[in-house]
């Protein structure tokens, strides 16, 4: 393998429970180079996140020494490298920039993790997200706006209000993992067609409608009555279970009637697109990466102009 | 092993997917013997019904070739014995036990498979029942109540109204078998201790309350936050997550401030008792064996008084 000769100046990393990526950072905050891989928390042997991370750098950079990184994520977890404190709501960005954690790394260089954010409910309940908080201040940054409502979709999908600035709130929704675990471990997957594949709109706005009824535990037993009255196909049941998730989840936004913003992958966000249109609720997609890399250079000029 | 010399006059099967009960029935409808394997559906080879039921009887009783049976449950299903069409609601005793599928067996005796019942909501929405319906007869007998709501907790529970003797509705809530998944398959389950025992019932009547929140989807999430932030330990999680789910099913029944039946097993009964005198409704507990064997005793009747 050739290792790669960047003018990069710093490094930004998104370091999740199952997925790492890195990016190569030039002067002007553009991106020189990027790097994905399955090295999550749960693939990282206790205590050896310093001698994964040199792995992957030097074999990927030729010059990695001097570079700054600045992480988020459940890379600052209690299963993470450095449990650094959750930073409860309202926060502005000059919050997390000053609760960062910073430490030497083993090559020299400076390692810099950026707090989680926590909102505890007027019912008292909390809530949690690490790594979403970054790509919200890049969202911010990215369309101008202090006031806004973000879905991030995901694992645990995460709504999220920006009032003059500040992150004031956020919700989880369990939509990405329900849909994982239903489909593979209940009777409502057994005995589909091998592909799976999420292709059929109409299941799946299908679902979308049909997950807006008061009960979620009882709408997701349609999916095995629709197909006993054949009203879908077997190759629409997976289509039909994440509208019905998907929609279930929306139900927290409809009422209100905002313009919100979808910030993710591509693919997931589209059928959140098409749910959202379905519920007469106007969305606008902005790729999650970019929100991620946005909000980490916003946060190292904060901290910067504070040394 | 010794077989049974009992002066049985009839036999009545509960055989599901997972489970298989048979009870020897007395002249005065009165239960002789029962037994319980671990024989469902999904254990029998296909088309080998008959084998493994004769395999069953005969170790079990030294005579059986005269006994006519009354099954019911999935067995009546498209992967069952026969597909039994379901009668849609309203049904009275009289339409299940005159769509009742009768076939000889290979040993000369007759054998009766009651059918399922399926229910269209208001929205257009069906929902189906095996099994439970033969407990819901037998409950009105034994009470009996010509009008009444019960409660049949389990993998799909089920809620059922009756009106003048017929039963009319009913909606299936898939809470046995989401808290089976989420408990092994989700990260809400992970790392807990290994007994897992549900015995803590502040963390049980917590999770009831908190399960009366508007997403369950987001409210799940809180049984990772709470042990976050020590509002409840590891060893409550089960508990709390069982109470979330219980407590969102009854949801549903909670705006009618209805007096409720519970039919099922004691143990998990209990814990539905538990939280309905919670959220102020008023339950009595009705053993299910004891519901089924009535209720296929009055269907019998039915049959017989036709003949």
């Amino acid at each position: 393998m050739i290792k790669k000769q960047l003018p990069a100046h710093w490094l930004v990393i998104d370091w999740g429970t199952t997925n790492f990526r890195a990016f190569a950072m030039g002067e002007q905050g553009d991106v020189l180079d990027k790097v994905e891989l399955s090295l999550g928390l749960l693939q990282v042997k206790e205590g050896a996140f310093a001698i994964e991370l040199e792995n992957v750098l030097s074999g990927w950079l030729a010059e990695y020494k001097h570079l700054p990184i600045y992480m988020a994520g459940m890379v600052g977890s209690q299963q993470g490298w450095a449990n650094v404190e959750y930073v409860p709501t309202s926060v502005g960005i000059e919050q997390l920039a000053h609760n960062a954690y910073r430490f030497e790394l083993p090559w020299g260089a400076t390692a810099t993790i950026v707090p989680g954010v926590s909102h505890q409910s007027a019912e008292g309940l909390f809530d949690v997200m690490r790594g979403e908080e970054v790509q919200l201040f890049g969202l911010a940054k990215l369309t101008g706006m202090a006031d806004l409502v973000a879905i991030m979709p995901g694992t645990h999908s995460k709504h999220a209000a920006f009032n003059k600035g500040q992150l004031v709130e956020f919700s989880s929704y369990m939509t990405g993992e329900l849909f994982s675990v239903i489909s593979t471990h209940t009777i409502l997957g057994r005995g589909l067609p091998e592909t799976g594949a999420l292709t059929d709109n109409l299941a799946f706005l299908k679902g979308v409608r049909e997950g807006q009824g008061e009960q979620l535990t009882n709408t997701l037993f349609m999916a095995r009555t629709h197909r006993l009255f054949n009203n879908i196909t077997d190759a629409e049941v997976l289509d039909y279970l994440s509208g019905v998730l998907i929609g279930n989840e929306l139900k927290a936004l409809e009422a209100k009637q905002v313009q919100v913003y979808l910030v993710g992958g591509g693919k997931l966000c589209e059928r959140y697109q098409l749910a959202c249109q379905e519920l007469g609720l106007e969305s606008t997609y902005i790729n999650g990466d970019e929100c991620f890399i946005a909000g980490m250079a916003a946060i190292q000029k904060v901290m910067n102009n504070d040394n």
